[in-house]
């Protein structure tokens, strides 16, 4: 199929390499010429603004937007109306589910198709291809099924899940169309939202144990500080890397994120390159509203993107206010740092 | 009755000054002459040392030990060895309950009461009282009822509960035998619990408030920051010293320690003084601890633990941890702050 | 003043009670007759209808409402077909701020003001007061001051903050302009949010107090169940009842809901007459989600409403998951209750 | 090598039938007597007694105890009292580390040796391998390394860590020598806790998406119920399974968790076979214990524990306290279920 490709950054550059290795064809765009120019030596169509990509695709076309979710809106907006009836915008991106609602209805009555598409696998989705979320009208989606498969993993090293009967769908092959619109902006959305936790837990994990040495190490004394009753039940100093690896082996957490964290940590023991300020960029916030306006409980998820504004320092005030607290009942004044 | 006093601290003073405003006699000592000498000048006989304390004391003697928990055990130890049978130790600090056990088990064969006394009340306890959760023995604990009446607030100025009937006790006046030995201190432990459990409520609370201008604000437009979708939501700025005065009169989180917050931001609305290292001084932990072991939930005393630990930064090698893990698989580079 | 009051539920006929007891006039009306025909009795002037009403009270008219959260905008609207330019509507109840800011909005082309007002205070307003958050312009939210002061407590049994010297404002007669439109129902949305987790605070430290005696009942001893390391340290049989009532008195979390809690307790120790499913009606989920967006760490009122969601079973299908997880990997079965 | 084991559950057994795959020879001994024949049928030696067992040991002799947390200490005690100086036990189950300091301490002066080894894998490791966590004296650790390395899951099929340069070392085989005695069931402990923590993220992010729905079902409208401000955005009927499914491939949460959550639900999509009780048995609690202990902030681990105890309902006394308190204040009767 034919394709046009809106956002040319790691992502979007990479999505079009894997449909071109996979014979299909792409027209791509981009503000930075120099990432048009690059992929135009890969073999794609440069396009040299929204207009001339709209131009050089066959109709009914296909326009993938892969952008910062601040832009998505905007170029939106004069894409469509640069398109015409049977066209098929997706949007690559991290959108937020609520707004693909809103863009498939205000595309509707044009007759643009809009479809969602939550595409998770960052740096590595070139080699591993990426995990497709889906979301819009059947129709739509069905007509894009050689896309997706070109970008989804496939099968890949992944051992078929043994109780698996069915045989019809596409989830075994790293892609699924989710519902109607927003859908698959929903179910990336809650990947993320399980990612933080999944995240948090490993990383959690690896400071417990790299502060078993904490009965080592000397302690203020004073009405202030805890002490530490059995400090001989903390006298261990453990190679969080070496750790990391071996779980990358036969046990229950084995997963793609403790493999990272490992190579992480075998470059990097003492992971001195970073400070320990934690983004988070949105999906994480969603799931939790999501999760409280359903009325399901999910402290897991929730502590997790706490701790990403904890590591921000984001509750100094909140802390002040105990600190004063503190003071006022107990005439405990704050310590020095 | 007349009674020892081990440890001349705020707390240690106040309490002397509330037995003696009672009628009580108190022999006083402390490794500060100072301390000893100021109290001996409003009407306390001083001690020179623990030898001179036991010496002045009445068979059978009342010792109340007032000490910071670091130096309880030793100075306990000296005192055991000067004491008779039939002679009471009282710890009115904040001692693990676990301890208690173990020390009135070690007393016990020596004929030595130990009597373990939560005392709740802080820097204001001279002039309210002091809440007393009292372990040990019935007998012992009944004796010193003169002293524990002496100490507890009394009915004070709070109404009469109105669903009670029962007429006997002394918990309406402020004073509780709550068990065998460690159950005074358990009861304190789990109320120092809830202490940072509601505490943390109300200072999340200002803080949330406090932040109601974040739509006043920039916030950074980039991929690892979190855009404020309707910043039209959030363009208060509110008086957070009003709003903590406002809430003592007639709201449900009316409360000694609403009063305390509205206090210390009346005086400084930015809380300038306070960097937010927010301390813990055990009883969370071990709080945090028995309701893990009681198999109960718990997750906002827990939780106001956590935040306790997240104000002081200890999560710094997780925090890089999950940095790290962003920058492999996202090639997320940290902001810098 | 005349004031119209529309819902005369229990805390909207507290209102008038009050207001009337001050020496307000009101008029009244409610979809229950009864309700109308018992204030008029009380002296308050009958409507029969919305139109009736507003016929009835003087111009500028300033009209109350009172109501259920999910009724207020049906009433709104027909209500504010009625009124004239200059006229005020105070919305009394729980609306979500949000909403008031849409409402002050649609409202001001014709120029009806709209003030919007947290009231706190339950069923024992009518006779401590209600404390008052209000939203709104400065002039209408003046215009309206008697009335504010008669609803609110005043300076009551408070004593005054000590390190209070501004002597105006209204904060401390339990009443205050929070800011424009929506800051009345923004302050009393996160009190609520405060209180569920000062009220979660508290149950769980009494629950962790109940299960003091862990130790004296056996557990199950299997793969499945965690062993109890040291059960004689869970040998307390204490009268929760009885903490809480003594924490009423000198203690740090000394508080309008710990003598609530003790009356309840006072009147049914093991509580029989709940089952334990919580409710939560909006505000603390709404706080959630505002700290969410503001940035904010508030790990403790967001576990203070989950629990609220677990109190309710609502994790049902997530705990299936962790079961099945949990029956892959380990061949665990689930224990039967 | 040659070794004993003792306790032939479906673990033990595994653990045997991978040494003898891999050449080793095996005394087995179990109280059951069938599951002693059936391994003599495979080719172990078969003993009949703890005593007959140490009989069938060449010296120095390793003695694995394959055992219930509970057994461990009894049959250690007899076992020991068999052993010679230069024997070595090894202690393969789920203990609490703090269990092993002890034991190593006592068992040295008899020239006994003591090794810990966190065995991770379940019922898969027969297949898979074992990733093990080890812990114990230099020597006694490194003389047993045959028997690990045939135990555990070698480089397998996860591909060598990329930024790995050191070529020394275990932990890429799947087996680590983490420290002195204890480290082992230490790192074992913090494993179980992290997997606590992403079996939750998990099941909490399948019940969100389970929840879309939420806009299709009608919710009580009531004072006690919050309403579904936007129910419209809640209308997914989302196939879980099938979603599970789609992860395995190219996400970022990848891990062998949500292959096998993917794998139950392939074959009951309700999972009507569980009832949501989800059992802890120890490992998690330890874990957070640890972290508090440590004064590192763990709020996700932490939380996941949590639910576990909500799972079985265990804050019911809690929860009354709750409602109790909302009667009280707010006149809110509790809502039937």
């Amino acid at each position: 199929m034919q394709l046009g490709m809106i956002g040319l950054g790691r992502m979007g550059a990479n999505l079009v390499r894997r449909l071109m290795r996979d014979g299909h064809r792409c027209v791509v765009y981009d503000l930075d010429r120099e990432a048009v120019q690059k992929l135009e030596k890969e073999g794609a169509t440069a396009a040299s603004s929204l207009h001339d990509l709209v131009d050089k695709l066959e109709k009914p076309r296909n326009a993938w937007l892969m952008l910062p979710a601040g832009v998505v809106q905007s170029t939106l907006d004069q894409l469509a109306a640069l398109l015409d009836p049977g066209d098929t915008v997706i949007d690559g991106g991290n959108s937020y589910y609520r707004d693909d609602i809103t863009r498939a209805k205000q595309l509707a009555p044009r007759g643009v198709h809009y479809v969602d598409c939550g595409t998770s696998g960052g740096v590595w989705g070139l080699e591993r291809g990426y995990c497709l979320m889906i979301g819009g009208e059947e129709e739509a989606v069905g007509r894009l099924d050689p896309v997706f498969r070109a970008i989804a993993p496939g099968t890949g090293n992944a051992e078929p899940t043994p109780g698996r009967t069915r045989t019809d769908g596409t989830a075994s092959q790293g892609y699924l169309h989710c519902g109607p619109s927003g859908a698959g902006h929903f179910v990336k959305m809650v990947h993320n939202g399980v990612e933080y936790g999944m995240m948090a837990a490993i990383a959690e994990g690896l400071g417990i144990i790299k502060h078993a040495d904490a009965g080592l190490r000397s302690r203020s004394v004073d009405a202030e500080t805890a002490p530490l009753r059995e400090p001989e039940a903390y006298r261990y100093e453990i190679d969080v890397a070496e750790v990391a690896e071996v779980w990358r082996r036969g046990s229950v957490v084995g997963s793609w994120l403790v493999d990272l964290v490992a190579d992480a940590l075998s470059r990097s023991p003492e992971l001195d390159d970073f400070a320990g300020r934690v983004s988070d960029s949105g999906e994480g916030r969603w799931t939790v509203i999501a999760a409280v306006e359903e009325s399901v409980p999910a402290p897991v998820i929730s502590a997790a993107l706490t701790e990403r504004y904890e590591s921000r320092a984001l509750g100094e005030f909140r802390d002040k206010v105990l600190s004063a607290m503190r003071g006022e009942f107990g005439g405990h004044a704050e310590k020095a740092r």
